[in-house]
């Protein structure tokens, strides 16, 4: 530990605080209690199944993936009941897909039903059912199909196919990252609950049972007020917070759990200074749907600096003038996005009290196909 | 191979087209002999081992690298000259690279005392004389000490340290990724030969002999009409090239080797297509220095079709309501940053005449520290 609070591991590196860390999961399981709405974190955020398993003995019903190759990785590292809120349409991941439902609770979403009918036939032929949510697109228009008479037309398309069985329907409105405001965030996160309500109660009206309502992305549930018959929350990001939720004025600094430490290896100006962490330390991401940061790549903590420009593998800060930072000095840096920023490391350091106490091999970070 | 001429690989995958790879290698290096100069390629772009030594068996004078991570991939791999065109600070780093000299001819940059007093240090204390070349700022504003008397300055600083030999001066002058035009492109070429030949004359003025004038980057060397002084270019990019390089004026698409094939997997509306590929496949890097693109995250090939929103795992696809595309369909795209790209996966395949001849495993991927 050095006197400025920065633990001496070579740089750049990614630290984990993991007292922080264990607050937020807490926080989160609290407000999912108080509702009385299952959590089931979106693990694409931090990528590592001892994570994951903290997440579950904190609470969580289960977890939920952005691909197969990432259930894979979390069914590997003991995870048992895997949601992958995304649409899986090719031959060989519905195969994997179908070798984890003989080992792991597993669900996944569909949202046309060219993909069901995909999805119907592995399955059926391997004698295994899936168990299905339909995709709602709440505004972020990615994925999904829209909400009420559609999600309707989609069900009564597909549930009779074989090997299929309803469960419920999702969604994320990631269209919250555009936010310009705490008040659109809220009106956003009730619109993201109301029509999710509205669309189950007119599957039920159509005669099935819809068993799961879920919903979530951190802004929204940081600010949820809880709706009728939503009974499953996916937030990701809140277990380190970023940037980006502090600009959105969902999270405080002292909620940030994931920071970078970088050196500086030049100071070929006073008011600039460079440090050995670029785009492929921090990213480029500026904001995300839409939305772009004022603040630079980043939030370096305890300097009068901004991180205003990246390249590969150097970053460029933007000093005050009698800002003290000289060749050799390490800063630590809160990045725009964790989700990508860990996707860029290998592994990770745990810390507590300012100490590595902790290594995490960032078990599922690329698993691109 | 499908009938589209994409293989039938599962997505997102990174490929490498081999054969538009050699013509790249080989029309730069036919560059480098024309004006009689040292090509030293980058090798950041690809990361692999295999492609640095097919463009030394092309002819080139030695591999440049932007970290001592790098360096030690590519000496493990079988590299033997190597340039890290970086600062290198930090005791860990320098130690290592204690142990590379031991094994490979290696030279490093260096813009400050404080930097070479370190290199110094640790260089004296194994008994080893280390190779350096001055880094010049030639109006990227990173790294890298003025050039003219500010240079000068520098090297009488430090050419009296035990341990440090000087071999020359470089530079990179990145800031023509802002270019606006392709006269500007021109401009920057000339202007970063100008000044580095400038400085030279300067240093020799001063009483030291200068090796090795290095200069370097895609679009400065594409345009390059040769210069008095300069023996060295380190383009990097220009063995794939991207959209960055198209929208600069300075590559054609014939000349792209690097694609992501991504599929659709999900069509949720006429106008847009859904892909398997987001931020983590493409990066969300727009342009390079300051420039953005307006073309959106990737070029789609054959498809009347713009990239226009990622998220993580996600593309989004704005499409003419026409066009033929539907779920399982699959779409090759010419990322913006084939740079960032490369380094977002584990491997790439390898294609000729669109067919997969070879896996290529990114050895030197990641390695942040």
């Amino acid at each position: 530990m050095t006197p400025s609070g920065i633990p001496s591991v070579d740089t750049p590196a990614l630290l984990i605080d993991l007292d922080i860390v264990r607050r937020n999961l807490q926080q989160m399981q609290k407000n999912a209690d108080n509702f009385g709405v299952a959590l089931r974190p979106h693990i694409k955020t931090h990528k590592i199944p001892e994570l994951a398993h903290l997440q579950m003995r904190l609470g969580a019903a289960g977890i939920t993936v952005a691909k197969v190759s990432e259930a894979e990785v979390m069914a590997q590292g003991g995870l048992k009941d895997i949601f992958i809120a995304n649409q899986v349409v090719s031959e060989n991941k519905l195969n994997r897909l179908a070798d984890l439902k003989k080992k792991v609770d597993i669900s996944v979403g569909l949202d046309s039903p060219v993909a069901a009918e995909k999805l119907s036939a592995i399955f059926a032929a391997s004698g295994l059912t899936m168990e299905y949510l339909i995709e709602i697109n709440s505004g972020l228009n990615r994925c999904g199909v829209l909400p009420g008479r559609d999600a309707v037309e989609l069900y009564r398309a597909i549930h009779a196919l074989p090997a299929l069985r309803f469960k419920g329907i999702f969604t994320h409105a990631g269209q919250v990252y555009g936010a310009g405001s705490l008040a659109e965030v809220m009106e956003i996160s009730r619109h993201e609950s109301k029509i999710m309500f509205e669309t189950a109660e007119a599957l039920e009206e159509a005669g099935t049972l819809v068993q799961i309502i879920s919903i979530g992305s951190t802004p929204t549930m940081k600010v949820w007020q809880g709706y009728e018959g939503i009974n499953e929350i996916r937030p990701g990001n809140y277990i380190f917070h970023d940037a980006i939720q502090l600009s959105l004025g969902v999270a405080t600094l002292e909620e940030c759990a994931l920071s970078i430490v970088a050196s500086v290896i030049s100071r070929p100006a006073r008011e600039r200074a460079v440090i050995d962490g670029g785009s492929k330390a921090f990213s480029s991401d500026r904001g995300a749907h839409g939305k772009e940061m004022s603040s630079g790549f980043g939030i370096v903590l305890g300097k009068k600096a901004t991180l205003v420009r990246l390249s590969e593998e150097h970053g460029i800060i933007s000093l005050d003038p009698d800002e003290h930072l000289e060749i050799g000095d390490r800063v630590r840096i809160i990045p725009n996005h964790a989700c990508a920023a860990v996707n860029l490391f290998d592994r990770a350091y745990g810390i507590s009290n300012g100490e590595i106490v902790e290594e995490f091999n960032i078990a599922a970070r690329g698993k691109s196909q």
